[in-house]
């Protein structure tokens, strides 16, 4: 077996962090396959990294090792974990970068959550808190376990370990609450900015299908957008579209919405019907 | 067959979109090689894109499947292509990002081009509109043509689809006008910045055969350099010399000469034979 | 044979100079596995590019063929050269930015060095001057032997090619002197911060066997630390502590301590025993 595995960091691509880890990777496994997801999470920045982590894995198989690694906890007590899912197998620190993708189980599995933190995987999801030192490097450092715990064991799994192996299974995950629009009415939706793409193109929290029926005006910053637009092209230059995940995104025609607006996370989107 | 992939795109390196991408051929060919060209490719700056992919395709096999999206237009109108040429094969949208690619392929069959734009490709280039949907993910975004549509083609063609499956022939492409040195006289040739690299070396459309015979003076914003250097220590510290592509370069030793001279693409180099 | 092959340049990532290295080592090796180090870096520094190579090789398998890049040299007089070790092979220029890697070798086997620059190789270190064109691209530009000489060695070595059969061997290299903390007294060390990593944490050139025995204080700055943390999230804000190669490092929680303290490569860094 050999699972193909992915990465998902906050390291950067100015030191050789990166690199190292997939060096002790491809001494566990030599035909290791390994695919750079993203290295510039913001520093420390875990709903970041847990949102660029959401977007991707669902294009990759389902036996994937998605390997993610933004730990400010490092070196204390916050549990190294394994997830299996339905869509793919997660190793990370246990700090809500999971949270999307569990959230997503949650949504594939038509379950409600009442208590957002911690949540509960739900059946079809099994954790594991990394305990067995075997499947480690064997000096572990205070400071770097991207390298000494995750990058092993993300390895190993892939080289088809049972993930059961990797420690004692665990009911609960760290897990922090998912931005969500809110409907003020039947025709008003108040959306929220969740993510800045390199274009400056803002991605909010709200899904097509969560939108007031058609005709609407999108609302930001003070500047109204009439109607959605099919593509960059139409329209504009601002323009309110479905993101590639079917999200409400604003974007400026062949510019940089972020700072032509001044938005970034968190900013309100607010979406009316036209009567 | 299994045929290496490159990847050239301005989706940057701070979202996982090349991730993304990458999952996709992953599906589709799992033993896919796949190598990133650049992806810092200025934001919708076809231009750059081409220029890029053009200095290096020629270091790869020549089966090898050239995967570039810069794509403003993408959602519009604008076709996704593929081409066949003696050199390799290349996916993208075609709104003029394989300009310099044409322009290689026509100067090797020794053909003249009377209209620029659009370009007819040479008896040996072929040229296909993708249309066939069965090459595709199932669910095509408005904006995220990378992912749904060149992905997975080039997948395909990696696997040895032949490229005429993937869509209708098409006998002509989008093009830019390539920038080309203005012969003066003789001893004089006005050459122009067409790339500025990451170290600020200035490099412009005239090649080494372009240049009146030495001894030759090089003047740009208005500083003239005596001759050419064999290499970056010789002369300087601002140096003229030929790129590793046999361009014309000016360049800064242990400097950047785009910053010293506040010069970018479009500058005007002027290189003249010293009687 | 397939050995790994990994890169280490300040090429950057903005131009396509660090995967047309790839397709000329995928020409020669197709099934080349090639892991990224760093290309970040920066231009012509190379003792960065000498520390980041010595951060990162001791996790890969002995048998891996280093490839590292920084040569503001090119096209001079400096020797391309390969060098065999017990812990991996390495091809570069022979500028010093294999000083860390030697050191290393040195300490590892147990010889002192009297005289730093040039340093002789140890008896199990074993040097050549790369001079047989035969495992070189055609044509050698003046600017890009990372390309043209370098790539196509590493691809070669990486195959099996014996390292004896790339040149001529040669008894000593460039090497520039390693930054040394400084031990005033037994209880009194100096340290120097030699690099400074993506998060702003600052390394010294202390290791903690250099340290003096516990309880120490740590002063940088006119800002004083009181002991070693045992991680990032211990006491602070500013800490220091060891970092993931046992160096003494200063750090700032979820912060960067070099914008903090304006501190950077070449600082000092006092150590004192408290009485």
């Amino acid at each position: 077996m050999n699972r193909l595995i992915t990465l998902t960091t906050d390291f950067g691509l100015d030191d050789a962090f990166v690199g190292v880890m997939k060096g002790v990777i491809l001494r566990i496994n030599p035909a290791a396959r390994i695919v750079d997801l993203n290295h510039n999470v913001g520093p420390q920045n875990v709903r970041e990294g847990a949102f660029v982590l959401a977007t991707a894995y669902p294009y990759f198989p389902e036996d994937t090792v998605h390997l993610a690694v933004v730990d400010p906890g490092v070196g204390t007590g916050r549990r190294p974990i394994a997830v299996a899912t339905p869509k793919g197998l997660f190793v990370a620190p246990d700090n809500g970068l999971l949270s999307y993708v569990l959230d997503d189980m949650e949504r594939l599995g038509g379950e409600s959550r009442l208590h957002p933190l911690p949540s509960t995987p739900s059946p079809s999801v099994h954790a594991y808190v990394l305990t067995e030192r075997r499947f480690w490097l064997h000096r572990i450092s205070a400071t770097f376990h991207g390298r000494d715990i995750f990058a092993p064991v993300a390895a190993h799994l892939s080289l088809g370990v049972p993930i059961e192996q990797l420690g004692a299974p665990i009911a609960a995950l760290e897990s922090f609450p998912i931005s969500r629009p809110a409907r003020i009415d039947a025709g008003t939706l108040i959306a929220h900015v969740v993510y800045v793409d390199r274009f400056g193109n803002l991605i909010t929290d709200a899904r097509l299908e969560d939108l007031p029926p058609p005709p609407v005006s999108i609302t930001i910053r003070g500047r109204t957008i009439a109607g959605l637009s099919a593509n960059y092209a139409e329209g504009g230059p601002l323009v309110a579209l479905a993101d590639s995940s079917d999200r409400l995104e604003v974007a400026l025609r062949n510019g940089d919405a972020a700072k032509k607006l001044k938005a970034g996370v968190g900013e309100e989107v607010r979406v009316e019907r036209i009567r």
